[in-house]
């Protein structure tokens, strides 16, 4: 993309009600624009960003053997009013009635649908175990919507369903479910430590919350630093093994984690002490075992295998995709702007081209940019070098490629990597190679 | 997939009310659920189709150097108020109030919307034309939904909008966006007849529909076959220039093309005998020049090149997403089922294992799902071979590879292409070679 093509209206003062930096910089780099009160429009490059994260968390769940269907955002109350929950749910529940009278509401959740469309569907254990997900827009009417994307109203989930016959097999889907998780976020280049969560009346401890580290997070966390080291992409886990779900599971449990909500002072005390974390965390993900909560109340069963019939064992599995971009930012910012991961960028470099018009330049630039348009942004704007600079960082492409007069003669341009501020003076063929295009 | 472990669940009877083969063939197939009246869910497979719908709606989207963006579903009724259609619109839109009492409504559209958003954003003609879209659910309270998603509630549209300084530049848009629009349709496989439209208030001939030819059609239509004879995706046409697009157009214009509303007997006798061609036809897309309609309601205004302000004009560019996955079916189906064409289909191929168990069948199939299995669905249930036809037949994969136990130990199979019924006895690589996995 062409910045000056691009519809990528970036701002120099920001509304005062964006408190933290990643609702500023979001507003500020031209990522989205709010439309209401917490409901915001994604403008191209912030569309970008979400729908990278949308592919990592889909690839991921995909991976475990979940499959993708997409439930409408609109529901009917008829629905809630069988599991008990329409009355019971508060007025973060955006209630409508359409022309003929009926009451709808925008789902905030899926149980109570995906239940149902489970149910009439699968009537045998053989059938099972089954996991189901989407991807969609879910309302929750918050009070006082606030720190843009990060607490919206209308705001991008997925949401995952699991089915099993039996409490053992639903604690092998729980456990695949955080290896997803883990996975995901290592993916979306941040570090998102899991942490034992309440499970209310279901009790039990399959239930955990994933918390983004940074310093904005509105929870206290402490936990070991052996969480951080993990590498789960390249850990060998056998998804088809309960044993080896079940080792996997120890070695996340078995080091301290948790909020300060749940802290314990005593267990804290047993970490070796150059293992303590202890910092704040901002909640992008839960997975939450509820057993036949649903099944039972709406009365949905399967044939098991003796011929008599069940109720499924269910969990539910949510991540935050829209606010995972927020998180992403808070996490990784500089006084310059945003730093974002390689997985999740909108365009993997941008190309500055310090002086349009002159030859050398617009050649070299054209010469890079038609490598691989869709994944560069090129900045042939005819602008000072200074607003170039400050706006490739506030954008935060990992990679700068500088193209000036000079180097331009020979062949020449400065790549500059965005995290760190490394500058080299490198080949075309050599910056490309480092950005990773071939 | 492995059909044993899909998220498929095919029907034997359909509900009486699905009165049009699509919506019978959709639920049959498995494709999608009701969950409210004129609102569905999109089962596993349904919802591939749908990605494939919207991926090359992008695509040529993006040819064209429309960019893409993505507006919330839910609207403040305020912004409608600046247009003045608050109050025109009818009991179609679906209103609602939030927790603290203010006006929302579900879009149905979104001119209002990236009318306010552009405004915000763009202040002066250099950054002219612009043309932004998105791919977005919307609603429309129909009062009597029907025949599945040909006529839902709730639906996936693909809404663009243009932005030039004058009205030589707009009709340019307006031409891209034709051209765009028939490329769409020749890639989804479907044949789509544009055809004039009330232009309203407005005035002009900028105003065009695009009809799916089926005989189920809402619209009687009256056409040139010169019409159907052309390959708009080898045609070269410049974007940039508008004696190119003029060229391009005025091929289209110039062949009679009307929907039995605006049918004209005198013209229609002048189109040669040989070459009238008479059918039914499904709406799936609208183009629509409106002028300053908005901009100038709204107050939205650029700076123009002599320095004073100029309200933008504006065209609006629908493709009905969800709508088109019906009007596909009903364009290409028998009666044994859907006969997907291969650049929409949720999978390329079903393998067929007639007989699981058997060493060479199963040792065959496993051999060939392994090449590409995210794009082959393998039915692997211990079903008997008949069943497996009928689903596969309903299903509507293009190709089926039928696997049984006398050819697999040669090492062929039989390959069967579903819209002619073809079948050949071929190697493995073969089959693959001729599905398109190499």
């Amino acid at each position: 993309m062409r910045l000056s093509k691009a519809f990528q209206p970036t701002l120099k003062e920001v509304p005062s009600e964006a408190q933290i930096a990643s609702h500023r910089l979001m507003l500020r780099a031209g990522l989205i624009r709010q439309t209401s009160s917490g409901i915001y429009a994604w403008l191209p490059a912030g569309l970008r960003v979400l729908r990278n994260i949308e592919n990592i968390v889909r690839e991921e769940q995909d991976a475990i053997g979940a499959q993708e269907l997409l439930m409408p955002t609109l529901q009917s109350a008829e629905l809630w009013k069988r599991s008990g929950r329409y009355d019971a749910y508060g007025p973060e529940m955006l209630r409508i009635q359409d022309r003929h009278g009926r009451d709808l509401l925008y789902g905030p959740t899926n149980e109570e649908m995906i239940t149902d469309i489970f149910g009439a569907a699968i009537k045998s254990y053989k059938d099972l175990p089954k996991a189901l997900y989407h991807i969609q827009w879910k309302f929750r009417d918050e009070v006082r919507p606030r720190f843009g994307v990060m607490r919206g109203r209308e705001f991008l989930m997925k949401d995952a369903y699991s089915f099993d016959v039996s409490y053992e097999d639903a604690v092998a889907s729980y456990r695949r479910m955080m290896l997803s998780y883990l996975r995901i976020f290592q993916r979306l280049g941040v570090r998102a430590v899991p942490m034992v969560a309440d499970t209310g009346p279901i009790g039990g401890d399959l239930s955990h919350e994933f918390l983004v580290l940074a310093p904005t997070g509105e929870s206290g966390v402490f936990f070991d630093s052996a969480l951080e080291e993990q590498d789960w992409l390249s850990r060998p886990v056998d998804c088809d093994d309960h044993a080896s779900l079940e080792e996997f599971f120890q070695t996340v449990t078995g080091h301290y984690a948790a909020t300060d909500e749940k802290h314990d002072e005593a267990a804290w005390a047993e970490v070796p002490e150059t293992r303590r974390r202890e910092g704040r965390g901002i909640e992008v993900g839960h997975i939450f075992y509820f057993g036949t909560k649903y099944t039972a109340s709406m009365g949905v069963e399967v044939v098991g295998p003796d011929g008599a019939k069940l109720a499924p064992h269910m969990g539910s599995y949510g991540v935050g995709v829209s606010r995972l971009m927020g998180a992403i930012i808070e996490a990784s910012h500089d006084e310059g702007g945003i730093i974002w991961p390689d997985s999740v960028a909108p365009y993997r470099a941008a190309i500055l081209n310090l002086r349009p018009g002159d030859e050398a330049c617009d050649r070299l630039c054209a010469e890079i940019y038609e490598r691989d348009s869709s994944n560069l942004m090129y900045d042939d704007r005819d602008e000072r070098a200074g607003v170039k600079f400050n706006d490739a960082d506030l954008m935060g492409h990992p990679w700068q490629v500088v193209v000036g007069p000079r180097g331009a003669k020979n062949g020449l341009v400065e790549l500059k990597r965005r995290a760190t501020g490394e500058r080299v003076e490198v080949t075309v063929e050599d910056a490309l190679k480092r950005i990773g295009i071939v």
